[in-house]
């Protein structure tokens, strides 16, 4: 072990820039999933590249779905780790905001510019650097991997339950690193335990048939009116959401939950700089606001327009109004069981004349601190790094193909910190980047991780 | 007089097509206040009309705002009636609906289409038209004519306080005849006595600085939240405003104007079909609804927008939100007396930090029907037409020149029917038009009350 570890530092030093050539690759390669730009080459660009760090290949398909892309590379040891990762991207726009072209990746002071590169094609380049490294200094892995890389995550995964559910078999394994995590602002590995799910709905208020003049307003029923009466049923000003049966299903974060709650780095002054705001919804500020973020579910606006919306004046009656709303959900809330509480509301309230469209709906998904492989993990980045790593137990964000591989596959998962992107990265944003630092960093950790595990 | 009408009656059916073609030059020259499109030009072709058909006029300016045109013609008798009219027209957008060209005029089936042949250039050839014969067949007007066309009226007037305070002497007269009123769907001639006051305002709500991943929903406050509960305090579910002190100064209509009420022409079953509802706000009918209409002041929500609109999903927690919203007023509600209790009712509720910014403020302007002026247009409009106009005591729309000419001025005011619309015109709208026989009878019917009134 301790010459082919000194063989991999030697290996990594002299290749010190092939995750980064990978990188630019998979950059330059537009894969726009909500726009169908670039799909197929991608999903063709992704399989050749694992062909050459030694899986076998094929590609997973449903109907209606761009092929996931799958390999297995078996190791000296039966222990099988499964990977996620997407080879999709986010739409570049708004274009003109962009310093360098987002699908011509460019390097600006240590920065790696490019739409994907920390979300999340700079992971795909560090686990496959990881893997040729320890493949040319070792001969084979020290474990079996299996690695699905799908090409929808960006518009919410909609095919992964035809996927889980038929390619079952394929994505058995002791455990899943899930789209990685990366290291915080003080620069601490961090892991990532669980999600929210997401009931994803539309209202839409349908009043009179066509505009009117304002001037028939006392007259003519309102649809702006009734969209935002309906709407002030659905939450207090306090933020309390009053759908009965909302928080039924709640589950109390655990003890553990709480203490790595405790652990995390304090981001409150940087969140209140970056916001401009001078204090949180709840009035509480660190561990308690970390707590309370964590425990919510939230009924929120994402989006509200009625009538005339640009400069100055127009005294119109709106025909319709519209709201789009995301509701964040936790254990052991159900988005299926919370749409029909929603709807019951609504009818209960003298609204059953609003339309309400379902726009996605993705269960939380969380792994227990305690479970075995979490612990396994967080051991890892511990004696990889010499300190802990921060334990987020639930982010507030949604992994939507998480519900489907729990229910047809099983297994535990998390996200690691193999992932080269930090705080800032600007994920779906404009000017996307990752340090250049950080792809060496989870090149390195990806191979102690593999080495560790096996 | 005998003669006289025998010689006008064969003059007018000779120059049956003057009017037309007055109205088709003035709608070939587009004149957008709003785009600021051709005004320059207009008021040019305007005032030549004036001197054309007798009138010595002069431009009336103030700082800002495009030249108002005012002529003076002299005639037998001492009695001056004021008339007023706008050159100015709404934008053409959207232009795809229109079947010809907006500032094309385009005769089809007896209609004339083109933007502003109803509102108001219509009337405005009317009027020259209508005094050209009676100076071609009598030699000078019965009456003393004074016209004043501004070209602001489709911004809502901004300058007209200016005008109206700079030039009072030159506008003083024996009666007003405002922009004019058409016939109804019995081809009843209307006369309108009044119009609501208007209260425009913006709420603009600024909550985190910039637009967040809606996973923090639990812990950042919503701007599009904030608004929603600031505009449910503003009206309870039945449309009653919630302000403390809106109703005040409301008056309650005199048992004339209510008679006047009863005897319009009911439009319900029309109103119904066109806007596709099976009730009205007050789900009363008929006299009981018109009197509603008219006797409740409204606060319209005309505009409404935060966050993402479009198609599909963006899970984001705005960091802004607007709306808009319009006050209809009623004798003797104040805008800015209404515009002060809506700021203290904000801050009463806990929103002080809502900016609100106005768009528009206009008194209600209401002549009562027994005024003497009113009493005689009525008494000329049934002589004319053999049977009583249908009267409209206040509209449920806004001229908001007509609370400067009322303070500046002082003289009564109303709509009388020499205006080529109909209720079917399409004020505004795409595809404006009149009937062409409507064009002459506004002819006759203006040729009859100059003379009536000399």
């Amino acid at each position: 072990m301790a010459q082919s570890h000194d063989a991999l530092t030697g290996y990594l030093e002299e290749h010190k820039d092939d995750a980064q050539q990978i990188l630019e690759q998979l950059c330059r390669q537009p894969s726009i999933a909500a726009q169908n730009v670039g799909i197929q080459e991608m999903s063709t660009l992704v399989e050749h590249l694992l062909q050459d760090a030694g899986f076998s290949t094929q590609r997973l398909l449903v109907e209606g779905a761009p092929p996931a892309i799958y390999g297995e590379l078996r190791g000296r040891s039966p222990y099988t780790l499964l990977l996620y990762n997407h080879y999709d991207v986010q739409p570049a726009e708004p274009l003109e905001l962009w310093h360098s072209p987002a699908f011509e990746p460019t390097v600006r002071a240590g920065k790696l510019y490019a739409r994907g590169v920390a979300d999340n094609k700079g992971e795909i380049a560090a686990r496959l650097a990881a893997i040729h490294a320890l493949r040319a200094t070792t001969g084979e892995l020290p474990i079996t991997l299996r690695w699905i890389i799908e090409g929808e995550e960006e518009i919410g995964s909609p095919h992964f339950e035809g996927i889980a559910a038929r390619y079952a078999d394929l994505l058995r394994a002791d455990g899943c690193l899930w789209e990685g995590a990366g290291f915080d602002m003080n620069d601490n590995p961090t892991l990532c335990l669980g999600t929210k799910g997401l009931l994803y709905v539309q209202l839409d208020v349908q009043g009179i048939a066509i505009d009117a003049h304002s001037g028939t307003a006392a007259i003519l029923p309102s649809a702006a009116w009734r969209l935002v009466q309906a709407l002030a049923t659905l939450r207090t000003p306090e933020g309390r959401v009053r759908i009965p049966g909302f928080y039924d299903a709640v589950r109390p974060l655990s003890e553990a939950q709480k203490a790595a709650i405790a652990q995390q780095t304090d981001m409150d002054e940087q969140m209140m700089e970056r916001y401009q705001i001078t204090q949180f919804v709840s009035s509480q500020r660190g561990a308690a606001l970390r707590e309370y973020g964590a425990t919510m579910p939230t009924c929120n606006l994402a989006g509200l327009v009625s009538g005339y919306t640009g400069e100055g004046t127009k005294t119109v009656l709106p025909a319709k109004a519209m709201a789009k709303i995301d509701f964040r959900l936790v254990p052991d809330q159900d988005p299926h069981d919370i749409l029909e509480k929603l709807r019951s509301h609504l009818k209960a309230e003298g609204y059953a004349d609003i339309q309400v469209s379902v726009f996605g709906a993705a269960e939380p998904v969380v792994t227990p601190i305690e479970d075995a492989f979490a612990q396994r993990i967080a051991a890892i980045a511990q004696s990889y790094e010499g300190r802990a790593p921060s334990i987020t137990p639930i982010l507030g964000g949604t992994l939507p193909l998480l519900g489907p591989l729990r229910r047809h596959v099983g297994l535990p998962g998390l996200s690691a910190p193999g992932n080269p992107s930090y705080w800032d990265s600007g994920a779906h944003a404009p000017n996307e980047h990752i340090r250049i630092s950080d792809l060496h960093r989870a090149v390195r950790f990806n191979c102690h991780m593999f080495q560790a595990l096996g």
